[in-house]
């Protein structure tokens, strides 16, 4: 049995693309029929309370429901700053994943001209994108030096941000938000050092927080991120309860150290783990701590990444080789179509093994990445990396010989020695 | 130094291309720029022979050029069938990696109408899909039961062909050649069956032989299946000598059994693994064997593969496991340019060993092949790829929830039960 709140889902990351792509959040429903065909119950519905003795869960209308084996599930919610003057202004909004308040968004800024957006991680950066594609006037702010500080070192943040520039943002960096300013509505944002810009509305971008609630109504243990703690196989202390997704605790892969990257694709790692280590314990399916594989795209341009980047392998404190090579998509580059593929591999110099992998391409980067991302699951290094076998096709992918993964391995093999 | 034979070196799978896309084959090069800033000294002409013992090449000017080790790269030429009647006609063409004939083969076929092409391999696919786009009448010739029978299992070749059919190709399968009849060109082509096709050229598309002429001079032991025999660092047995590419010895990376696919990508792989081994030896640098991973596209549509097919697999003795999932590359599915996405995924039912997969997408799978390809490699089982996490993105991949590759691992896994 499903129980879950919303009565139709959107597809969490196809949520900026509501503003432009796809123009509705009609199109951006996940579909209920793979869970019924798969033979689920699906409630809508909240739970108020669980009774881990009693195995049992008590609903809004006060229906109880017994259990054997309970998956916490409940996401996250945008973290809204609660010290920030002016937040509570009309026209200020958050990014939830919630139909009926999106579609509100939606229609609210219709008419509106100068938004502005701050935080530039993937989803302020995305909805920033299709927010001008629909003719606003876009300013897109980031307390950190760079754009997407989380995913990418500054020299392809860099890349990242001329193209957010070229298509007509105005991208700020390096700067917080001091207060929103206003009579019933926002009407201009004041930044940390004074600078005031014009805003009919303001969207905060600025993460998000799992939702861990209930988790805490019955005792679950929560970490010091604020997740709910989990062990390998996706279990809380209490046994046979379960908790993954964006509420469940997430480590990294390296360095198992606390981590509060939270990605579709490692919610869906951790279900397929939590689903197979129900009933009965598997010494083969555990989830290896968090790889953050994840991509996105500004036009034409794809920006993906994988592991650690250069900036966060250094201060965790690897000593590390990196390598960079920049080719073509197709070959020869001539192919219609063709788009620049620029390729970082970070690894560690004392034994070659992959920590990271940073790519600008074309759309086949985001299938690229996860080559990366699943070099870095097998703990691959750059020698076994320049012996590995490439499929390649002249419409398709770089060429053989100048395929740009197995490049920037090579150039970072080298910076090894 | 590199001593080599062509002026102007063709981009080997670009060359189909050339008749259509690209247009000219001047288009289509491999660039001699990287070669010569790594320091490397190209010289065109033909080695005649060498002489292992005196560490020496002889070349056809006569002129002397010794060395301390020596790699054979001399590639492959397209099969002629010698018992084939008329294959000596006018406007009877083989595709060899060679500027000045194929100029010459396009200028002859550029007013001829009607051209048949013998051999539903990925080149005969593709330069038929190329004749086509430039308004030829094109027919395709397979002997075996379906197109591209080494690369994939039926019901993905059947979606191959359909695609084929729909462009106006006309396609025959299950039947061979049996001569080629005309008066100085060719003018038609008789198959097995009896069956008579006006042919106003006919390319013959049959396979690749290794160029071995220059190893059998020296001695160079000689595979089954015509290629120069190798050991895991790509060594023919004399020492410091050695052969990649084409023409050097192919394994299968499950069976070790001897394999004729000549592959670029492998090469590279090959010749990385050569150079890496050169001087001295390296534990984690070898040659693992072929996974032939390949793909192509026929028009949006890309089709490609890695490992051993269900048949392959099954004719060697396997006992398998095999799972189906199509899906989208996008999601919402909605999104423009999104393209079906199905794969086949292969698998040992003892103990979930991915063997195979195949892939029918649109431009992103021509990499998606590639994280099989690494799980291939890996020697990853069903169940932890089931554990695998995968970067999504909107717009360049599946969703995370049904990811085809992982939806057909599933699938697979639920089959080996």
């Amino acid at each position: 049995m499903l129980y879950r709140k919303e009565d139709i889902v959107m597809i969490p990351c196809g949520i900026p693309y509501i503003f432009g792509t796809t123009k509705e959040s009609g199109k951006n429903v996940l579909p209920d029929a793979p869970l019924k065909n798969a033979g689920v119950e699906v409630i809508i519905g909240e739970i108020e309370s669980i009774d881990c003795n009693e195995r049992q869960c008590k609903s809004e209308s006060g229906e109880l429901i017994s259990f054997d084996k309970l998956i916490i599930a409940c996401g996250s919610t945008p973290y809204t700053p609660g010290w920030l003057e002016g937040s509570q202004l009309d026209n200020v909004f958050v990014i939830p994943k919630n139909k009926v308040y999106l579609d509100q968004f939606k229609k609210k800024i219709e008419n509106l001209e100068e938004i502005v957006v701050v935080g530039a991680g993937f989803i302020g950066v995305e909805l920033a994108d299709e927010l001008v594609k629909g003719n606003k006037k876009v300013t897109l702010i980031e307390k950190m030096p760079q754009v997407l500080p989380a995913a990418f070192d500054s020299e392809i943040a860099e890349d990242a941000e001329s193209k957010l520039i070229e298509r007509g943002i105005q991208v700020m960096k390096g700067v917080g938000v001091k207060k929103l300013d206003g009579q019933n509505s926002v009407e201009k944002i004041i930044l940390d050092n004074g600078a005031e810009i014009k805003a009919d509305a303001v969207v905060l971008s600025m993460g998000y927080r799992p939702n861990t609630e209930l988790a805490e109504k019955c005792n679950l243990k929560i970490n010091d991120l604020g997740f709910i703690q989990v062990d390998e196989y996706m279990r809380t202390g209490v046994p046979g309860v379960f908790a993954i997704g964006d509420c469940a605790e997430k480590r990294d892969f390296f360095t198992r150290k606390l981590s509060s990257t939270m990605l579709a694709s490692t919610a869906c790692a951790e279900a397929r783990i939590a689903a197979m280590n129900l009933y009965s314990l598997s010494i083969l399916k555990t989830f290896s701590g968090t790889i953050a594989i994840y991509s996105t795209a500004i036009g034409e341009t794809s920006y993906s990444t994988a592991g650690l980047t250069e900036s966060q392998a250094s201060s965790e404190g690897y000593q590390i080789a990196t390598g960079i090579f920049e080719g073509v998509d197709k070959h020869p580059g001539c192919l219609p179509n063709a788009h620049k593929q620029k390729v970082k591999v970070i690894a560690s110099k004392e034994c070659g093994t992959v920590l990271g992998v940073e790519i600008i391409g074309g759309i086949s980067g985001g299938e690229l990445i996860n080559v990366a991302g699943l070099a870095i699951q097998n703990k691959m290094t750059l020698a076994s990396l320049l012996s590995t076998q490439i499929g390649t096709h002249p419409l398709l992918t770089g060429s053989p010989a100048g395929y740009p993964l197995i490049k920037a391995v090579e150039a970072a093999w080298k910076n090894c020695k």
